[in-house]
Parts: structure tokens; sequence; C-alpha cells
């Protein structure tokens, strides 16, 4: 029976995310316009997410910092490319203090203006690179529309900035954070991911080249992800960041940014959730085990402590909820919640030596012994649950994968059920802007080193260059 | 011998201060004016208050949320006292892609608007309280000043804020929360903390009431260090937060606010720090443990790993330093860096079957046997430096309080050696306002319940109220 709250998926997906992201209290509209509240179960999500990558970070030689909020007009200008790609959709701050400022200031979109200026400042030799740095951060684009994790002017992210030495050091690094991002999305998020490079339009302002990784949403929609940047020498040539080279040569240093964003709580609910709510995989869920005792006889208290404690030790995320209202109702709670396991434990089901294991994924009820070693147990299961969500992602993303010749196969899929499309093209600009006529189909990424499907390009049949991954996207 | 890049603290203290920040490469000036660049080394440590205190948050049953960057100035407004507290150092967004805005926005100073206008949508009902949220993050008052940590135009910090359905469970949240603010200093900071209330002049714009926790730095300045304010029903009236009682009757709420902020870096600093540059507190310190091999012998290297292995099972942050440059340069910047312990494994020392420890708060070194239980070894001396910087912090601080009973022991005793000081106050404004023109000197706190030391207030020499302690701030 799915929750009355929730509107079903298949009938309208849309109002489905909005009645998921209100049920599980994961985010509220604010009375400030595009801007979102993020409720306590949506910012733990986020939390978690933050102590893994932070985690990964760290582990690959990076160090956090913290950058300004503000960048002054100047310095912003400094790099073209960059302003003309994001000047639409900044904030500016023209008075502080009571005062008209004499240069207003922007509120970062993204920070590779500071980190740039930064750097100018800090390196001098070889010696001193690599500089490997990341922060958290919010960040502010002016967007029109709002959808809470999808698109809102203020959102929260970590932005990762490296300077080196050498081409060769960067781009590795480039591909090396595309490759972390991509497990971090498999292993944890249980979402598979496609990686490939940017087209010249979809590329980041600034920007050499842009890696990307694209998921696929229920509906066939397509979410890009996450993205890393190589920005060879353009942003160290406008913020003058030179160094010493081995040969006592003054040289140009090379420079790389990557991000994740909040979007990702997006992309957790449109891959994995249901009619019922929020489905957590494990690797990522806030609190991954809910204990619901029913009754309370002496057994039924003492075993729910005993397990959650067991629990506990082995770190696992584990709560029992003993408020006072119907256990049909929590029931209902953890599941909306999505709350990969919970554990009933029942005076009836007592008498008869079992308790109750439920699956939120699958919702399958697992009756065990009650004196069963419930950590491996639960260790166990979760990990099935991860491996199962992850390949019930996998399997409909696959089906949901299509290779199109022609502009009429790219209408009929769009038209029917859109997904990922792959299809030849040309390298033409003009290509691109056809296929966007389409329900606004457009291009995902080049996957680089494919296999060619075709000789011609699905748009203009003349010779194609490049195997790209089409979609219609969020 | 001290760090020649550092001025002695004895000689100029805010030339002290600043060089320590920059050789420990804590923070840097921005070309963003009145803001700062928070580097590697000073994040960590504010990353490392972030997770004491963000535990100790949770345990006490708070959870974290989201609030919108920028409040439109009529939800500004709706709180008269705190946009008077407020207007003077706001920065306003004026200008939001491309377009002029309707109306101008702030970046946020502190949200007790945005959390009030949430509260106001979310509470009902006595059973929807107490709502116990914190947040993480930036927040601008534009200062016309910059000292790194200590004042600047952004900052971060937390900022709690409470609802509930007594002003009594409000009232102890403010103290509770005040409690577990002086424990942190006290058990993490190793800073011995004075609590206290506001006066009405130096309380919190639109608080019922203020208290605070005052530290006392090296040079006998005082630092507000932290802040719980009480409201009262002040906010949830002008928000319209109302709830129905347990006597079904609409009741408008009780708040709270509390903060944190990265000024605990500054505290750090002044208080514990010298002439050789930073020195933390174990507790607190992002870098627990140095490993210094000196010369390369097998015996060298694999017993330095061995003790960075065991020290780290038991979750000691500890490193080895096998960078090529001299043990004298890697002894200088650790001793720059502030890191509690530096274990030096050479092989001449291990010739005589010995390795070396180092202290960074006395300097001091020991030798012990190499096959000693090195953690529990490392354990107990990071418990004794803990403890010892305390209580050097602590009989400082002591010696520098003293009491006055008439204005001209004030003016002795700021014109000599500034510091705390216990006076009587009779209760008016005026009187605080001629304290102000002996340097600056402010009232701290009212020290509540406190025994009178004097019947007189110390400046009109009228019939004294409270038991003040007063010093010149930063």
């Amino acid at each position: 029976m799915a929750n009355k709250a929730i509107t079903s998926r298949d009938v309208d997906f849309g109002q489905w995310y909005t009645d998921v992201v209100k049920a599980a209290h994961l985010a509220d509209y604010s009375n400030v316009k595009g801007c979102t509240v993020f409720e306590p179960n949506g910012y733990a999500i986020w939390e978690k997410m933050q102590q893994i990558l932070d985690k990964m970070f760290k582990d690959t030689g990076h160090k956090n910092v913290y950058m300004p909020v503000l960048i002054p007009e100047s310095l912003m200008k400094k790099e073209g490319e960059l302003i003309n790609g994001f000047a639409p959709e900044v904030a500016w701050v023209t008075i502080g203090g009571q005062k008209e400022l004499d240069e207003k200031m922007c509120i970062r979109p993204t920070s590779e203006t500071l980190f740039s200026d930064y750097y100018a400042s800090k390196v001098k030799s070889y010696r001193d690179l690599p500089l490997k740095y990341n922060q958290w951060c919010n960040v502010m684009r002016w967007e029109k529309e709002t959808r809470p994790f999808l698109r809102s002017r203020e959102f929260l992210w970590q932005e990762g900035h490296t300077v080196h030495s050498t081409s060769a050091e960067a781009e590795k690094e480039t591909r090396d954070m595309l490759e972390l991002y991509k497990k971090f999305f498999e292993d944890y998020l249980a979402i598979p991911a496609i990686t490939g490079k940017k087209t010249e339009k979809e590329k980041f302002a600034g920007a050499e080249y842009t890696l990307t990784i694209e998921s696929l949403m229920y509906n066939g929609v397509a979410l890009q992800s996450g993205t890393t940047h190589y920005f060879g020498q353009k942003f160290s040539k406008a913020y003058d960041i030179k160094f010493l080279n081995k040969d006592n040569e003054l040289e140009y240093a090379y420079q790389t940014s990557w991000g994740l964003t909040t979007r990702m709580i997006g992309a957790l609910i449109m891959v994995h959730s249901d009619d019922d709510g929020l489905v957590l995989p494990p690797n990522i869920a806030p609190n991954q085990v809910v204990i619901i005792p029913i009754g309370s006889s002496d057994e039924v208290n003492s075993l729910s402590k005993d397990i959650c404690d067991k629990l506990k030790t082995e770190n696992i995320s584990v709560y029992i909820d003993d408020t006072d209202r119907s256990p049909g109702f929590k029931f209902a709670e953890s599941e909306v919640n999505g709350i990969p396991v919970r554990i009933e434990v029942g005076a009836r089901d007592l008498d008869k030596g079992i308790i109750t294991i439920a699956r939120r994924d699958t919702k399958e009820k697992i009756e065990v012994k009650k004196d069963i070693d419930i950590v491996k147990f639960v260790k166990d299961l979760m990990n099935t649950i991860q491996k199962d969500m992850y390949d019930k992602a996998k399997a409909r993303r696959d089906r949901m994968t299509y290779e199109a010749h022609t502009l009429k196969d790219v209408e009929d899929i769009m038209n029917k059920e859109p997904g990922f499309i792959k299809a030849m093209w040309c390298g033409d600009e003009e290509c691109e802007l056809k296929m966007k006529e389409i329900r606004g189909t457009k291009s995902r990424c080049i996957l680089e080193n494919a296999k060619p499907i075709d000789d011609k390009c699905v748009v203009c049949g003349k010779e194609a260059k490049d195997l790209v991954v089409w979609g219609i996207q969020y």
C-alpha cells in the first residue's frame, strides 16, 4: 500500500519528486525566492556524503581551505570566458556597511578566480607544486526555476582546485578525480555512471576540456552528476601563476578543478526511491537500521537494546524508535524516510522465538531466530541491499540506453520512453543544436576510445568523429 | 632560539600575532578587502573544532540544517531591534541575474530571521517542540578593520537556534549550551573561561538576555569567545511562531540561539603560542604527533613506521616527516606549526638504545628506551601537556585578574598590566560609558550569584547592584 501523501511516480514524476522531498522531510521551499531550506533528514545525507568524499580526497593528498564568498568584479573579469559564462547568473553585492561600494562584488558562482589569485602569490618554484586544495562551501547562481536539490539559486558543494608543474600531471588529476567520483557514485550511491568528455558547447567556461559523469533517472531523464575540468594554462596566464621549472625557466602552471553538489541528493531520490518514499542505499544512509519494539515486555526492551548496542559497536548507525506512536505509524515513517533495514522486535514474535527484519528496498520481510548473530546478519543484508540496488539501477539504465542511427530513431525513442541514446556525431555544433529540437536532447558526453557504431553522423549523415551519449536533461 | 620570522610577543604583540598566523600558514590576507583566506593549517584546526563540537551538539539532541545565505529586507525588518543592531554592518545584494532586484537582500549576519520564519511554518503543537537545530555556515558583517580569525567581514561559525514550549526549558537550553561551550574551551582548547551575563548595553540585539564566555589573552586583552541568547517570545511574536499548548490554547513559543566562530582559532593563538610559533593543545591539534627519522638506516625507518602504525591504531593523528630536508629544518617546522609531540628516531640514538621525544609546549626533550610502550607514553604525555597548558593559562589568567574599588584602581591596572578587573557596578549605563574612557574598558559580564566585593559602584559610588568583570576587548 503506497504512501497516501505521495503521488505515484508513474503517474506524475515531477509531483512524485516534490512529494517525496516533502514527506521524507528532506527540504522545504523558503521565503527566500529560489532558495531551499535543507531540513535535518536532507542535510544528514549531505553530511554523510561529505564525510565519505572528504576522506577520499584526503587519502589522495588533498587539503581543505576556505576562500572568501565575495569576488570583486575586476578579479572575476581577468579570465574572459569565465565571466562571460557566469555573468548572466550571478548575484552582485553593491552596498556594504550602508555605503555604495566602489566596486561591486559577486557571490561566488565558483571559485577559480580566487584560487588562481591566491596561487599566483604562493607558487614560486616547481618544488611548491602540486598544490591540491579543496573547499566545502555554498555557491550562488541566479536560476529562474527552483527544484529542491536539483536547481536552486544557492547550493552546497565541494570544489577542488589544483596547480601542477606539468600538463601530464594536471591531466592525470583531472582523470583521477573523475574516477574517484565514479567510484563514489557506484560504491556508495549505488548509481551506475557513464563517464566521458563534454563537447565544446557543453564544457565549462574557461576549461580546455571538461570530463563528466552522467547518470540516468527513473524517468529516463539524464542528470549531469559531477564534472572535472582541465584548464591547461588558461587561468595561470590570466592570473599570472608562474613557477621556476627544473630548467630554471619561468613557466605558467597547469590547473584543474572539479566539483560535486547537493544535486546528488536529487539523483539518489530519482534513481532509487518509490511510491512509499525515500529508498537509500545502506552505504549512504545516515540511519542504516531502525529497531521498533512492539509491546513493551522486558524481553522486547532488553533484546531491542541488546541489538542496538551490538550494531553500534560495529559502527552501524542504528536507533530504537521507542516513541509513543503505533507500530504501524513507525513502520510507515521508517519507510518514507528510506531507512534500509527495519528490525521489528515484537512480544508475539518472541514467543515463537523469532524477530522480523524488513528490507526497505524490496519490502521483503524476513523472520529470523531471535538469537541469530545479528551483527553478521545485518552486515550481510546491507551488502546485499547495496548490491541489489546498484544492479537494479544498472539493469534499468542499460535497458533505457539505446542506439540511434538516424534523427528518426532519436525522435521515436525520445517520444516513447526516453533514456540515454548512443549515436555517432560529426563534431559540428549545428548538429548538436538540431538534436536539441527533439525534446531538448543534448549531448551528455563523448565516449572516449569507444568503438564506432556507424560511420555517419546521426544528424547530418556526414563523416562521424565521435560516439556520443545523448539525453534529455534536468 | 626563537623563530626569526616571528617578532617577540613581549616586544610587539600585534605584530607577533600576524607573524605567527603567517609563519604557521594558518591564514592569508586576500585581495577581497576585509576577507581572509583560510589556509590548510588554519582550516584543519577549524575542522577539528567542528568535529568535536558537532558531536557534542548531536549528543545533546541537536540536528543540523542549512538555511539560505540571503535574507530579504522585509523579513529582516520584522524584528526591529535585530535590524537596528545589524543594519549598519550588512552587505546588500541588489542585482541578480543582471536585473535590479525588487527587494534587496542581505548576506546573513546571523540567521534568527530565517530560522524564525521557518519555525513559524512548522510549529503547530507542543508535541512538535522542542526543535533544536544548528547550522555550520559563513556569515558576513561589514567590519572596517581586518585581523585574521579575530575580525573579518566574512567568518565561519555555527549557529544553534531552538524553539521550546516553555520559558523554563528555553532558559535551561541557554544555560546548558553555555556550559557546553565552557567545557569545550576548558577540555579541548585548554582555555579557562569566565561565564556570566552581558549587560543591557552589551547584549545581543533582540535578546531578552545574553550569556557569554570570556577569555583572557596573553597580553591581558579580553576576548568574547562565545555567546548564548535567550529570546523569550520576542522573535516568536515578530515572526508569529505559535503553538497549541497542553491546555489547547495558542501560545507564542520560546527561543534561544548560540554561536561559536573561527575567532576561537585567534584565541588559541593568543593564549598558548610563543615566539617559536603556534602551540596547540593535543586535544585540538589536527596533527598530534610528528615522527622525524634522522639518518636512514633500516632500523630508523622500520622503527619510525612501527611507532606510526601503533599510534594510528589508537586514533592518535600522527605522520612521518620523511621529506628530503634537514632534521633541523623539520624540527623548526614542527615547532612553528605547533605539533604537540615530536618523536626523533635517530641512528646514533638507536645505537644507545634510545629515542628522543620533544614537547612543543615546554620545549623539553625526553630520552626514552626505544622499546618503550610508546602508545602509553604518548597518551600520558599528551594528557600531561593538555593539563599543563590549561594550568599555565589559568595561572596567568588568575594572576591578571584584579579587584578594583575606585576608578583610580582601574586606571592604575589598565595602564600597567591590563587584565580582567572585578568591580562592583550600580547598573547604570552612564557608568559603563565612563569606564570606557579608560583605554576602552568595557563590561565583559555580570557574575551571577557572586559575593559582592564592595557595596558601592566603582564609578559613581552609589549603591552597587552587581559584581562585573571588565576588560579591554578585541
